[in-house]
C-alpha cells in the first residue's frame, strides 16, 4: 500500500481530555482567565496533539515544494514559467522571503523540486523528487495520472517522516509554482464546493481580462474532467492539481500521522490541506491556518469550513512566508503556556 | 516648560518621500508587486519615520507603567486592588506574560511604579517614580490634577529619552493597573467620541450587573467633570484618566520626537495613545497599534480612526503582551525589507 494511504489511516482525530487538561493549565497561571484568547486556543490543541501537557518546544521545518502547470498556456499567468526555477535558485541562495522568514523564526528550510519544468543540474542543496517536468493542461484532460498523484503525495509523507527523525515536531508548508492560484481555485470549487467565480482571484497580477479567461479555464478544466474525477479527492486532486499541491498534502497527512503540528501557509496551500481535510476529516485538527491570503476565495474557505486563520496581514507571496510567521506566533503561545508563573507560585488565590 | 510639552512641539508628521522611497525598494524585491500587503506598508513607515532608505533593526524595550484608580470603590473590578502589586511582584520575578513574550522578542523590559497604591520597599528592579499612591475617584471628581497628570506624562517622556541613550529605536506600551478598563473607556468616550455604552466592556470579567455599574459610573464621571474638561485633551486625561494612562500617552510623545517607532498594546494603551494623538495629530505617524483586544470599544477607535491594527487575537491581558508580538511582526517585516534579494541581483528584468 502507498505510504499516504497507510499514513492517512493512522490519523485519529485529538482527545478531547487534552483540551481540559490544557485549559486547566491555562486557567492556574497569573492572568485573568481566557485573557490570551487564541493564543491559549493554540496551545490548548498542540498539548492534544502530543499529548502531553507541558509539551517541549518542537523543532521547525519549513517545505517548500517547486512545481510547474501545463495550464499556463492557457496565459492564466503574468509571469513566464521560467520564474518557478529562477525563484527555486533564488531560494537555494537564501535571498527569498522564505529565507528571511526562516531565519527569523530558526526554521530549517527544504527546497523540493518535486514537478519543475526546468531541471536545474547544476544548483547543489536541492531535494530532486522530480514527478515529471510540469502537469500537462487540466484544462484539456487530467493534469496528472493517479499514480503520479500518489508519488508526489508519497514524497511529501517522506519529507514528513524526515523531519520527524531530525527531531522536528513542527512543519510549515510552502510553495512555488507559476500558474498554481489556477489549479488551487478549481480544488476549491470542486472541493469545498463552491462557484469558480467566488473562489478565483487575480494570483500574482491578472487585468480584468486576464481574470475573466483564468474563470473560464477554471470552468472548462472541471467541464472536461467532471466524468472522471467523480465526487473522489483522490481523482480530483489528479485531474485538476498540481505536484507541488500534492507534495504538500502528503506532507501534511505525513505529519499528522505522526502527531506533528502542521503550519498551512496560503490559498495554495490550504487547497492541498483541504484535499487531505476530504481524505480524512481528522487531520483538521492537526493543521494551523497560519494567516489569511489576499487572493479571492481563501475567505470563502475559512467561511465555509468555520475556520479562523490566525494571521490577516493582507500576504499573497506564497513559498510559505505567511506559515512561518504564524509558526513564531505558535512558539510564543506555547512559550507562554509553559513559562508564566501560576497564581500558586506567585501566592494568590485565584479570583473569579 | 514641560518636558512633554517641548517633545509635543517637536512631532512632525513623517514625509511621503521617504513612503516613495521605501516601495521603490519593495518592488525592487524577488516577489510580486505588493505580495507582502500589510508587512510592507509597515516597513515603508519605519522608513519614513527614521529617513533612513535601509534602516537598522531597532533595539527593543516595553515600558509597563503601574498605577491604582479610586474608582475601584464603585466596584468597577472583580479583583482587588492589591491584584497590581502582586502582578507588579510577578514582573519582576520574570513571571508575567509580558516577561516571557519579551524573551520571545528580545525586548528589554521595564517595570515602573509611576502611581501604585502599595510602596513595594522590599523589591528590587522596580522604577519608583511614584507620582501619588493611586487616583481619586473620578467618579466624584478629578482623577488626577493637571499637574500630577503632567508629572505622569514627564516620566513617559524620561522612558522614552533613557531608551533611545540606550540605542533602543523601537519602544512598546505596557501597563498594570486594577481598574483601567473603567478611565480607558471615559477617554475613549469623551475623545473619540462615542456613546459610553459603546467603548465600555467587561474588562478582567464583570458579569451583567457589573457591567451596568460601570457603564453608569463612567457615565457618572463624565458628568461630574464636565465642565473642567471642556474639550481639552489634557484636562480629559487629568479628570478621567489614570497615571499610568498618562505615563503611556508622554512614552508615546516622547518616543515619537526622537522618532522610534511605537508600539502600541490594547484597549488601555490605546486610551493613552489617543490623548497623545488628540494633542498632536502628527504623532499617529509613528504609532503602530500591534492587536484589536476582545475588549468592547476597541473596534469602535479603530473604526472611528480609520486604523487596521496589526493582529486580531482576542487578548485582553495587557502589560504589553500585544505590543510585544506586534514587534515581531514589525521585526519580520524590516529583516525582509532588508534582507531580500532584489531582481536585479538575481538577474531579471521585473514583469508587471
Amino acid at each position: 500500500m502507498d505510504m499516504w494511504k497507510q499514513d492517512l489511516k493512522r490519523i485519529q482525530p485529538v482527545s478531547s481530555k487534552w483540551f481540559g487538561a490544557a485549559h486547566e493549565r491555562w486557567d492556574s497561571l497569573a492572568k485573568p482567565k481566557k485573557s490570551l484568547g487564541m493564543l491559549e486556543e493554540i496551545a490548548a490543541r498542540v498539548v492534544a496533539i502530543r499529548e502531553e501537557k507541558i509539551p517541549s518546544l518542537p523543532g521547525k521545518e519549513v517545505f517548500v515544494f517547486a512545481g510547474d502547470h501545463g495550464v499556463v498556456s492557457e496565459g492564466t499567468s503574468p509571469y513566464p514559467q521560467e520564474v518557478t526555477g529562477l525563484m527555486v535558485r533564488n531560494f537555494l541562495q537564501g535571498g527569498a522571503g522564505i529565507n528571511v522568514l526562516a531565519r527569523c523564526a530558526g526554521a530549517r528550510v527544504s527546497i523540493v523540486d518535486i514537478g519543475m519544468k526546468d531541471d536545474l543540474s547544476d544548483v547543489s542543496g536541492l531535494i530532486r523528487r522530480n514527478v515529471r517536468r510540469g502537469t500537462l493542461n487540466m484544462a484539456e484532460g487530467p493534469a496528472m495520472t493517479l499514480k503520479e498523484t500518489e508519488t508526489a503525495m508519497n514524497i511529501g509523507v517522506e519529507m514528513a517522516e524526515e523531519a520527524f527523525s531530525r527531531g522536528a515536531l513542527m512543519v510549515a508548508t510552502g510553495e512555488m509554482g507559476i500558474g498554481n492560484t489556477t489549479p488551487s481555485a478549481a480544488l476549491f470549487s470542486a472541493l469545498l464546493p463552491a462557484a469558480v467565480e467566488d473562489v478565483t482571484g487575480r494570483g500574482t497580477g491578472l487585468d480584468d481580462a486576464g481574470l475573466r479567461r483564468k474563470t473560464a479555464v477554471i470552468a472548462r478544466a472541471l467541464e472536461v474532467n467532471g466524468p472522471a474525477m467523480g465526487g473522489d479527492p483522490l481523482s480530483i486532486l489528479s485531474a485538476v492539481g498540481g505536484l507541488e499541491i500534492a507534495g504538500i498534502c502528503g506532507l501534511c497527512i505525513g505529519a499528522a500521522a505522526r502527531r506533528m503540528i502542521v503550519v498551512v501557509d496560503g490559498f495554495i496551500s490550504t487547497a492541498a490541506a483541504l484535499a487531505a481535510m476530504r481524505l480524512n476529516p481528522a487531520i483538521r485538527d492537526y493543521l494551523f491556518f497560519s494567516h489569511q491570503s489576499s487572493e479571492k476565495g481563501h475567505g470563502v474557505f475559512f467561511e465555509k469550513e468555520g475556520i479562523r486563520p490566525i494571521l490577516d496581514l493582507g500576504l499573497r507571496l506564497g513559498e510559505g512566508t505567511g506559515a512561518v510567521l504564524g509558526m513564531q506566533i505558535i512558539e510564543n503561545a506555547l512559550r507562554l503556556y509553559r513559562e508564566m508563573a501560576t497564581f500558586e507560585e506567585m501566592g494568590i488565590t485565584p479570583g473569579t
